[in-house]
C-alpha cells in the first residue's frame, strides 16, 4: 500500500492517507494498541516479539566487538540536559517532568482547578529529571574524566522520547533505540561511524530490508535551525538508514550512524588516555520503526515471513 | 550488612546508613550507575541480566494461564490519568510531561531565562501525556466496553515512574514491573489476587527469597490519606511480598497482589459479558527491587549464587 507520487501538491495528502491506512491495519491486527494520544501506542505480542528478536540480532552483531553493556532508564538529569544544546536545537521535542511539591493547602487549590477543568498543571514544579531524547545522552556525563587506553565501546538499549504527535505510525513519541557508542580519538570515533554504516546495511539486508544510507536531515528548530541543518549536511557527520514504510517518496529513517566530533567530550570533560578531548560516535537502531518496516515488507503473519529472515531473527 | 535495631530513635539513622552502604557497594560493583539524581540509575550488565532472567521466569509461570501479552510505554494519556484518582491520592508521586510549544520569539525569551539560570520550565506547557505510575494503568482505558465470556488475563511489563527521590537504592524513581492483570467478575478477580499470593511466594522462594505476604501500606497523601490508609488496611485488598534488603525492621516490598474491586471498571466503563461492572486484580513483580534482593541475598558474583537458584533462573 505504499504510494508513488506524480505531483508535489498531492504528496502531503497522499502520504497522510498512507499513514492512516497503515496505522489502521496495524491496530486491526493487534500489533499496535491506540492509547488516545497521537504517536503513543501499546505494543501487541507479535510486535514486541519482532522487536525482541531484532534486538537480540544487533546485540549479537555488536557483541563481537565486546562492548560494555549498560541500560539507562527513560529519564535523566535536568542538569545534564542543560549541557547538551537540546534546548537550543530541539525545544519542541523535549519532555520536562513536573510534579507536585506543595502541602495540603496547595493540594486543595490544585484539586479545585482540576475539578473545574482549569489548567492544574501550572501548580506543578519542574523536577530534577527530563525525558531522555536519545538513549546515549545519559552515558556521556557518567564518562567524565579520562578514558582507558583504546577508549570505550558501550552497548545501550532503552526508550527515547520526542514530543512530535503524528498520525505516522513510524513517528512515535516514545520508542526504543539499540545503540553502540564509541568514545576515544577522532580516528576511533570516525572508524566506528564508518564501520556501522557498512555493518548496518548488512544487518538490515539480512532481514530483507534493503536500506539506503543517506546524509541525515534532523529537524533543528526555527530560523537558526536552517543554518544548523546546512552545517549538518555539509559536514556529512550523520547518516541515516532509510527505507519506504508508508511512502516511497518520503522514506523513513530506521537507524543512523553519527560522528559527534568533540561535542560530548567538551560538554562533559571526557578525555582520551593521552589527555586530548574525546570524540564520540554512535550507531542507533530504531526498534519500533524497524518492526514497522519488517511488518510492511513481509506482512503481518510471522509464519509467512521468508524462511531466511525467520532464520536470521530466530522466529520459528 | 542488614542492621538489627534495638531502639526506635536509632532506626532512621541506622537505616539511612544501611541504604548508603548498600548503594555504595552496588555502585562500586558496577551494578548501578549513578546519574546525578537521587533514585535515578543506569543498570550494569549483571544487574540487567538478573532482571531479564527473573522476568523470563515470571513470564513462564504466568504464561501457564495463557494471558494476552501487551507492552505499554512509560507514558500514557493525561485524559486517562485524570480518571484514576491519582491526583487526589498520590500527587507528590506524579510525573507530568511538559514541552515547548511557542514560536521563535517565545524560544528566545526562554533561552534568555535559561542563560540567566532563571526557571525556564515555566515557559513550557503541559503535553497530552503523563508518566505511567503503574504499568497496568494504560491497559484499563483500552478495555472500555464488554469483556469476552470468562473475562481477560493480560501479561504486562514496563516502566513505572514515582517521584520519590531517596538514597534507598530500592526506592528508584523509575523502575520496571511485570504484572498479570485479571478483568472479570468479582470472583474471578479475587481468585486471581489469591492465586498470585500463593504463586508469588512460591516463585520468590524458588530463587531463595523467603518473602512474607503482608497487608499493604500505600503512601496516600495528606490528612485524607490517613483515612485511605485505614480503609486499605481494613479491606485487606492489597498484599505485598516483603523481604529485608537493607533493614530487617523496614523490609522492602518486592511485589504485590491487589484486588481493585470495581475501581477501574467504573472509571473506564468496563463490563463483564453479562453486563455487570467489571472487577479487576493484578499481581506486580518489581524487577529492580527483586534484583536488589537477589544480590543482597546471594552476593554480587553470579557465579557464586546457589546452584539451584542459577538453575531456576537459567544463569550459567
Amino acid at each position: 500500500m505504499c504510494v508513488v507520487h506524480s505531483t508535489n501538491e498531492d504528496l502531503a495528502l497522499e502520504t497522510a492517507d498512507a499513514y492512516q491506512a497503515y496505522r489502521r491495519d496495524l491496530v486491526a491486527a493487534g500489533l499496535l494498541i491506540p492509547l488516545g494520544v497521537r504517536g503513543v501506542y501499546g505494543r501487541g505480542a507479535d510486535f514486541e516479539r519482532v522487536i525482541e528478536r531484532f534486538d537480540a540480532l544487533v546485540s549479537k552483531e555488536g557483541g563481537k566487538l565486546a562492548p560494555e553493556v549498560m541500560r539507562f532508564p527513560p529519564i535523566f538529569s535536568r542538569a545534564n540536559y542543560e549541557k547538551i544544546d537540546h534546548i537550543n536545537n530541539f525545544p519542541d521535542l523535549m519532555g520536562s517532568l513536573h510534579t507536585f511539591t506543595g502541602g495540603e493547602k496547595e493540594h486543595r487549590a490544585m484539586l479545585e482547578k482540576f475539578q473545574q477543568k482549569d489548567d492544574w498543571s501550572r501548580d506543578l514544579s519542574a523536577s530534577q529529571v527530563m525525558m531522555t531524547p536519545a538513549i546515549c545522552y545519559p552515558l556521556y556525563p557518567t564518562a567524565t574524566g579520562t578514558l582507558p587506553e583504546g577508549g570505550r565501546r558501550v552497548d545501550l538499549q532503552g526508550y527515547a522520547f520526542r514530543h512530535e504527535p503524528s498520525d505516522d505510525p513510524a513517528r512515535m513519541q516514545i520508542f526504543r533505540m539499540h545503540e553502540f557508542v564509541r568514545l576515544g580519538t577522532p580516528d576511533q570515533a570516525l572508524e566506528h561511524r564508518n564501520f556501522w554504516l557498512e555493518k548496518g546495511v548488512e544487518v538490515f539486508r539480512s532481514v530483507g530490508l534493503p536500506v539506503e544510507p543517506v546524509v541525515a536531515n534532523d529537524p533543528f528548530f526555527g530560523r537558526g535551525g536552517k543554518v544548523q541543518k546546512a552545517i549538518q549536511r555539509e559536514q556529512n557527520l550523520k547518516y541515516e538508514f532509510v527505507i519506504p514504510i508508508c511512502s516511497t517518496e518520503k522514506p523513513t529513517a530506521i537507524g543512523s550512524s553519527n560522528y559527534h566530533l568533540d561535542h560530548f567530550g567538551v560538554a562533559f570533560d571526557i578525555r582520551t588516555h593521552d589527555g586530548e578531548v574525546a570524540h564520540s560516535a554512535c550507531v542507533g537502531f530504531g526498534l519500533e520503526r524497524i518492526a514497522l518496516a519488517l511488518f510492511k515488507t513481509h506482512g503481518f503473519d510471522l509464519a509467512k515471513w521468508p524462511g531466511e529472515v525467520r532464520d536470521v531473527l530466530g522466529i520459528h
